[in-house]
């Protein structure tokens, strides 16, 4: 996932901290992927392959540390897509765990997963010993992909680690799909002066990251007592959708970027209210007693950061 | 899964109550699906293809209920190739489930997944609230192809309930394999006058189900107010591993069966002390409360059954 939006966000630090870095991503229409993320920086060796191809083994000969952050986000598209996202988010993540396994069994790997696994969590905020219950396909097939690291750790002795990851936004993410997560959706509609709609009162709470503190939480992930181990990775502050919106459009008018914007209330699609899990908060204490680990960033200066760089970037619009 | 041990005890159930009944069973070497199972059968409709075969739609379509056992039941198997686990359990569930929703998606669904999504649980006796961390590819496969169920039941309306079996025994299981659980292993030993041996001081306890409990369980899982629902599905009494075996022993002299067994305490090998999930009990209350089910067959005298059985069958030995 090395041109994808926190693949790519890592890789730039990584370069600025002096590492040699070698990217895979397989580009899939659609998904985060985008040349464009990685295109000011030299250095970086770059293959464009799905992860479960036999080429990557190429790429994990000899590296101290895999950062898989390869998948496919879209619950839209693993509704209508099933076996594609299972084939992505699971099968090929056991692919390239074998090949980890012949090639590299040293390595240290962090996973990335995300809180969709939890669904409707049965008390919040969540920690990880709340059963997971995904309201979608790509919350299966993501779980399925985070436990086949803690088996190959736990059974094999290999060196993984599996972040779930909570709503995160920033510079380089794909906005022109509806299909990545709502963050996305509401900046590019704050950036063209189009109304946000939030179904219901837009009372539902989320937690957001921006990303360079998932890439400090990746980091932070490598450490040796974190091996064979699960964190969720979330804000110690949540938000409702509505606040989110809000905020946006403040910063932009705050910014003079995008042309003014709405935030409207609709009511609930049924197709969208049987798959609502309601709010939604982190409860990443675990992370930040065993790693150190804490946000860093809060939802008015990551949005700042965020719209000054698409700002400044408009080609991703 | 109709040859196998469970779904055959289902199907023989279900002809004696006067129901129709097909079957599909892809009969992959190694695994529980055996044709004697059926054989003296009449009136049986029989499929030999995997679960994600497009045959499969013409034994859906038209199906009131359709109780999906099928699945590879192996961990050492499933280490050994995890992808076949995951195509197996997980992939083949979504290929049905999208055969379901297209020929005939009123029909009724029941799924068998297993204790072992548990893994090393982190409370005893465990309910369906406690976290699934399987310690094998197997119980990642399975709980992905549970959760498929539970998430088509609750965003496509499709009507399915899944059942986390315990420990299982009973007639017509595969007792030649040492993969298929320690039950069968135990059985076959004893019934062969071999030593049965447990690791460490054979103190993990385990909750065993006779499979006309299974069955009865299966039936109670197709009333409406299960649809959507998962539950556990134990034993209320549990028994360490010793006395198990040695209940069976015991047993066996008592009927005449076998040529006399001796149960022994050897050290743990290391891969399999790496994944020991210890003691594992089983919190069925859920089942009982919704759906009034409770097991009624107690070790002794379903190890009485069993033994009889395979005394009287000498062939699956």
């Amino acid at each position: 996932g090395g041109y994808g939006f926190i693949g790519s966000n890592l890789v730039h630090r990584l370069v600025r901290e002096g590492a040699r870095v070698r990217t895979v991503d397989a580009l899939v229409d659609g998904h985060g992927g985008d040349p464009r993320n990685l295109a000011a920086l030299d250095g970086v060796e770059r293959l464009e392959a799905r992860l479960g191809d036999p080429r990557v083994a190429g790429l994990v000969d000899g590296a101290d540390v895999i950062f898989n952050v390869a998948g496919q986000v879209s619950h839209t598209a693993s509704m209508r897509d099933p076996l594609t996202d299972l084939e992505l988010n699971a099968l090929d993540h056991a692919r390239f765990l074998e090949t980890v396994r012949r090639v590299n069994p040293a390595a240290r790997i962090v996973h990335t997963s995300t809180r969709q696994v939890y669904g409707r969590a049965e008390r919040l905020p969540a920690d990880e010993t709340v059963a997971a219950h995904p309201v979608d396909v790509n919350g299966v097939a993501k779980w399925a992909g985070e436990k086949l690291h803690m088996v190959y750790s736990q059974a094999l002795g290999i060196r993984s680690t599996a972040l779930r990851l909570t709503n995160t936004y920033g510079p380089r993410q794909r906005l022109t799909s509806d299909e990545l997560g709502v963050l996305p959706v509401f900046v590019r509609k704050v950036l063209r002066g189009e109304p946000i709609d939030l179904f219901g009162d837009g009372s539902q709470r989320r937690d957001c990251l921006y990303v360079d503190d998932v890439v400090a939480a990746l980091l932070s992930a490598t450490a040796d007592r974190a091996v064979g181990r699960y964190y969720n990775v979330g804000h110690h502050t949540d938000h409702s959708l509505a606040e989110i919106a809000t905020t946006m459009v403040a910063v932009a008018g705050e910014l003079g970027a995008g042309h003014g914007s709405e935030v409207r209330l609709v009511p609930w699609p049924d197709e969208h209210a049987r798959v609502d899990i309601g709010s939604f908060t982190t409860d990443s204490s675990r992370i930040a007693d065993e790693l150190g680990w804490r946000a860093q960033v809060d939802l008015v200066d990551g949005v700042r950061a965020t719209l000054a760089f698409y700002r400044d970037h408009p080609e991703y619009l």
